[in-house]
């Protein structure tokens, strides 16, 4: 037992008073896990565009004060009551999802959408007790996703906590919790290209790139990264990409050119930008046949699917993933293990490295389109 | 070999000399097969929507005279040059579709869409020579589909024959040829039910009522039969559908109404109807996290399938099929060994005989709504 189990702990957090305002750093209370809750010490955080976006509130009603954060590793500190399979010193992952391990989801193999813990943007309590485990001066602050990892200590439902191998690096393996898993995912778990086959990538961003490099590790022939801003291109060849292909610098529609550049259309494909444009595309450029398209970008309310149904007809196969179909608790930890086995390469999306008390250096790095992955190390 | 081999031969046919007037039965010669060709002797065949749809040809350019037919069985006469895999006397399902096991579809485990002898429904020619094995008084008649069942004698590529069990009676296998395997491997190669799961089946003719009896022979535990016509509930009774749900009985959307029954949705749904709401409603009632919906109805030309994107983030799946993702000649004598094993129900697919003399008998109980399935008998 750590000897602050059952106190609240005083601590900094990166506290957002209101949309879009650089965030400040603050002296919170954070309470003491409740049923099923697990309170944890965060070592690294990353940032995701989530994050951004709803720091933005552009979309959405806007929830404030609250602690954004998301993708981060950790150390148990100590465990709310009911909590069996984690304790004080366990490395874990949060996540924005979780796995209650009894709905109808978590029991079947193919579903990561817990009826439980399924992602919720709009709440900003715990599930427990509909209370903030965070507060200033008694005045609650909300957390975001559950995971609210921008702040020294935190408190997670155990159903979102991946606890991983204690040797594992978590300046690195804290970008696995979010972005990096779900393009992963999309490509390993959904998309599933063989060995030698073509897999076309939409998005080079942090989770197309992740995408191409499932496709790496998957053993495809060619990769075929498709972004409307040619500034991705140089930085993709890392991630195994292959070909580029720029919409913006042809005529004819984009499923067209991949067609045209693979006898007929690729093996695969993985949608990963959020434009509804590019998730029709992804799914016409895959061979007939065989072919399969995965969407991973979330797309706007009032975006509208469309396509001919003899797309469908010829034997494509149309797919989304949420999570890149990964459990977090049952999943997770394996991912993590493809690093240490060194299979997957995780360095190559971590771009910066900034102290807790930059962190708004993050927000600027990843809205000017200049990082990946900027780690924010609780320590510094 | 037979006597008959090399020579033309001079046999029956019901020819349809203009669209939509009634056959014709006319003495009609067969040449000899040529490359990779074979001349077989029909004994049984039947009636698809297919044929009545090129017949009336409304909407497609007419090509008259022509001999339809491609549902059906028959006995190998003669071979031409090339054939290793068929000899005179095999037992043979002539099909509509093709595959020549060289190219990259017929390579593919996953694809039966063959790039040389894939459906082609405007070609009224055989593929070696550009000519119609068919001519009365020097005259050629078109082929329809590469199979012209409607024919005492007809000659088909090598491709689009399948040899089966010589022991299975061919009165009732015949029916296999078509519609009966599409819906049934609509739902055993690419909805795949799992014992006990859930099954919407969208219109309930002959090809949704195959689709139905894979699902009961997959163990579905509660199969749904949609239709807009009350009228096929009560024979969907004998395929194993548990429960009917007719779109007109309500004012919300079917998909909707499925959900509502089945707590959130089905596990899974095939849609048999060409018509693009219940396509889309088929895809919509399926659940999220693991639900898979599969098309098989003919969609018109200017038809959009549209559904929001979000409802396949969620981790729902959509695919297309075509002859049920049946190989010809690699997997069609399987399915005519689950009949032999009684696995499989064809006798309650046959609602009618004839004779080859009443062929236009069989057009009308069709086109009334009448029959799922009338066989004409070559011999009577
Ligand atoms: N499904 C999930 O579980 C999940 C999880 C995390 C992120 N996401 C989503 O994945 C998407 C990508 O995330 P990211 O962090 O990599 O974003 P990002 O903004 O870094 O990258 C997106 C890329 O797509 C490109 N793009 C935009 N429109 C395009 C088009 N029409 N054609 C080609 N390229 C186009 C952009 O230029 C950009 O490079 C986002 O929509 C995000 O919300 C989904
Ligand atoms: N993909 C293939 O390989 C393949 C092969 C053969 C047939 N087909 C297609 O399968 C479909 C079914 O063939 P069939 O011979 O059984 O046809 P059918 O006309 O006998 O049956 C179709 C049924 O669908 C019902 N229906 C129509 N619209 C509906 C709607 N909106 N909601 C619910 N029910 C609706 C009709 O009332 C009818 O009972 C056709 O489109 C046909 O072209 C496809
Ligand atoms: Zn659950
Ligand atoms: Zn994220
Ligand atoms: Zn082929
Ligand atoms: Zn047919």
């Amino acid at each position: 037992m750590s000897s602050t189990a059952g106190q609240v702990i005083r601590c900094k957090a990166a506290v957002a008073w209101e949309a879009g305002k650089p965030l400040v750093i603050e002296e919170v209370e954070v309470a003491p896990p409740q049923v099923n809750e697990v309170r944890l010490k965060i070592l690294f955080t990353s940032l995701c565009h989530t994050d951004v976006y709803f720091w933005e509130a552009k979309g959405q009603s806007p929830l404030f004060p609250r602690i954004f954060g998301h993708e981060a590793s950790g150390i148990v500190e100590s465990v709310g009551p009911g909590v069996t399979d984690l304790q004080p010193g366990d490395h874990v992952l949060p996540v924005f999802t979780g796995e209650c391990k009894e709905c109808r989801h978590c029991k079947s193999e193919e579903s990561n959408m817990c009826d439980l813990l399924r992602i919720n943007t709009d709440r900003g309590h715990m599930l427990a007790d509909g209370q903030s485990r965070f507060s200033i001066d008694g005045k609650p602050i909300h957390h975001f996703l559950g995971t609210s990892t921008f702040s020294e200590y935190t408190v997670v439902h155990v159903g979102c906590l991946a606890k991983i191998n204690p040797a594992a690096p978590l300046d690195k393996v804290c970008v696995l919790s979010c972005g990096i898993s779900t393009g992963l995912g999309a490509t390993l778990n959904v998309a599933k290209p063989k060995r030698g086959q073509s897999v076309a990538i939409f998005g080079l961003g942090a989770v197309g790139l992740a995408a191409a490099e499932g496709a790496r590790i998957s053993g495809a022939s060619r990769i075929i990264g498709v972004d409307l801003n040619p500034n991705r291109f140089e930085e993709a060849k890392k991630f195994g990409v292959t070909e580029f292909v720029n919409p913006k610098d042809y005529d004819k529609p984009v499923q067209q050119v991949i067609a045209d550049m693979t006898d007929g259309g690729v093996d695969r494909s993985v949608e990963c930008t959020g434009s509804i444009q590019a998730m029709i595309s992804a799914f016409e450029c895959v061979h007939d046949g065989w072919g399969v398209a995965v969407l991973v970008g979330v797309p706007s309310k009032d975006d509208s699917f469309k396509t001919h149904p003899m797309n469908l007809l010829n034997e494509r196969t149309l797919k989304g993933t949420f999570f890149g179909n990964y459990k977090p608790r049952s999943d997770l930890p394996s991912v993590v293990e493809m690093y240490m086995k060194k299979e997957l390469e995780v360095e190559k999306f971590i771009t910066h490295y900034v102290s807790f008390s930059e962190i708004n250096k993050a927000f600027d790095y990843m809205m000017k389109g200049e990082s990946l992955r900027c780690i924010i190390s609780m320590e510094g």
